[in-house]
């Protein structure tokens, strides 16, 4: 796969509600890593009301992967509460959705989900490692994928999630290369984003078979590594663990909805406002 | 070992203070699982202060095995706020600790911890999963150590826990045997006491091996199980885990202290007040 170093970067859109509008019109279709670096984006998923508080108990037993930020304002309301974000709506406003039926990916990266938003439908938005990714620039830890405009390899582990009523599986996680005297500051900057996956949960040459990682240059979302000499990889906690829970949940019956991979929902909400 | 079902059971204490009080005399060192059954019982640990934050970010995200309860009011402050429990002093109140130099076990089940509590000791109070076993005895489904008058059975497994600053681990369990018909109604029934464990993280015929549990009848804590014919292990988060976590991270360096397996920190805080 060709690797873009050389080209401009795209535009980048400087808030959330920009994002929005342009997912709502058609006009961006793309991962949202590097977009509205001061305010909050999140991982989406969409699952009838009725399993709504097993998927809350996953949650708070699973904050790490599964951080809850804001989830609808009631069955089949497509807005989120003001303080989140403004003129919302879930269904249009991420970049790509990914459809379930009976925990089955049943129609991949469509443009918007409407087809499939019911009366009883309940948005869950999760924290997604985005969120710190200006703090890594800042601090001249840039992520290699922000600097090659690719999207964030994702992988599938064997750590399995605390389980919660009918949803069981295991986590998700997202990686970034970096050398190994830099992975203290890498743990240092991400720690405080408790609400937005935090620091990393392994790291290391030993972390790939730690996690169960089947093959690090196959990620099973987003894009393959750019990893440079020397450099190990860092695997933070991934908001698209719910979306392998709806996989690996056999009650759950009906449609869900997922954002597509490193599509995420941006908000108004700013980050400053969530550290710790 | 023998089996004491044919004995009478011993006094048992209907509240925290009551435990409390014996535990500062020295007339009472059992487990406590049975007592005060409408408060809250807590696992304990005590670290220097300077470990203090990462302990914190440790509990936040690992809150299935380390529900953090309530901690020292400041540092080498041995009391804990009113609405906790009144008039408790941590050094003395459990019925024994256990005693960490350097991550490395240095005195086991001591009466009281007085010597080795320092100015800059914080003290960390951690759910326990006694808490919902009344619910549990009230729903027909008695614990068999409740029942048998025996220490619960405590395992080490191979879940990561996520890692915190300088603290890393893996998960300990404690375990109920029930037969397969009844884990439906003890999943539920565990399910509110999402600050005391929660509802069980694995059972069934194959959990032992998915927890890479070594020896079912060798528990790493408390007592040997007693599980009778067809029924299966049921297995909960445990508030031990943060003392492997002590004995799994090479960077605390100093005393820590812990309380004794199935020996809990006996509050006044009702139970009924942290139900979700």
């Amino acid at each position: 796969m060709p690797v873009k170093v050389d080209e401009p970067a795209p535009h980048r859109f400087s808030t959330g509600k920009e994002v929005r509008l342009a997912c709502r019109s058609g006009s961006f279709r793309g991962p949202t890593s590097g977009h509205c670096p001061s305010q909050i984006q999140t991982n989406l998923l969409v699952i009838p009301s009725r399993f709504a508080d097993d998927f809350r108990g996953l949650c708070k037993r699973n904050p790490v992967s599964c951080p809850l930020i804001a989830e609808s304002l009631a069955p089949g309301n497509t807005g989120l509460s003001r303080d989140v974000a403004e003129d919302v709506d879930v269904r249009t406003d991420a970049p790509g959705y990914n459809i379930y039926k009976d925990g089955k990916l049943y129609a991949k990266d469509v443009r918007d989900c409407k087809e499939w938003w019911a009366e009883d439908s309940v948005a869950f938005l999760i924290g997604c490692s985005f969120t710190f990714e200006q703090a890594l620039v800042d601090a001249g830890l840039t992520p290699r994928h922000q600097e090659l405009e690719r999207n964030v390899p994702m992988y599938r582990t064997n750590i399995p999630l605390c389980p919660s009523g009918i949803f069981s599986g295991t986590m998700v996680v997202s990686m970034r290369p970096y050398k190994p005297e830099k992975v203290d500051a890498v743990r240092a900057v991400t720690r405080p984003y408790i609400h937005t996956h935090g620091e990393p949960v392994a790291w290391g040459p030993d972390a790939v078979a730690q996690l169960g990682i089947a093959d690090l240059l196959n990620p099973e979302f987003g894009e393959a590594p750019v990893l440079r000499e020397g450099e190990v990889p860092v695997f933070w906690g991934c908001g698209v663990t719910p979306q392998v829970v709806v996989m690996s949940s056999p009650e759950l019956i009906g449609f869900s909805i997922g954002h597509g991979p490193g599509k995420m929902l941006c908000l108004d909400k700013e980050i400053k406002d969530i550290l710790e």
